[in-house]
């Protein structure tokens, strides 16, 4: 059965999936700010939307848009902020 | 609040968005083939696996990959069978 996962009060919903590719979610954020955590590496993808990402030991935001990905290493902590409703791809490693 | 969606006893399973981009949908399907109905264009991109897909009118499979788009019209119902678990966005237009 498909997984869905919800964060922080239902304002990012994701659904999980796993193939010959990996294993990963694709989710919507709601517009806000958001603080995640990783327990693996994380390759994230914007599919739709823009959205503002702050790396850990990064001090300004970085803006992705669609078809863009970003990496975030295991065991950290990193911020986004989405404008508008973002959609997403994450893969995880 | 963000909505999810379930189709065919939960083997499909979306979540809604609106943007700048338009109104879409981000999700997953189980293996299986399904029969999907429009209500308006849509244009379904794939996200993660390898999707076959049958359109109106159509009688081969042709398969589309990560990245690739086909575009429905409305109002018709087209045929999808996934391999493994495929992720996909869906833009309605």
């Amino acid at each position: 059965m498909l997984k869905v996962n919800e964060y922080f009060g239902g304002t990012v919903k994701s659904v999980a999936l796993e193939n010959a590719e990996g294993t990963a979610t694709v989710g919507v954020m709601e517009a806000g700010e958001y603080d995640f955590g990783t327990a693996t590496i994380e390759l994230m993808t914007v599919t739709s939307g823009l959205l503002d990402v702050m790396l850990p030991g990064e001090t300004n935001w970085k803006t992705y848009s669609k078809g863009e990905t970003f990496r975030v290493e295991k065991d950290v902590r990193f911020k986004v902020k989405a404008n508008g409703q973002v959609a997403y791809y994450c893969l995880y490693l």
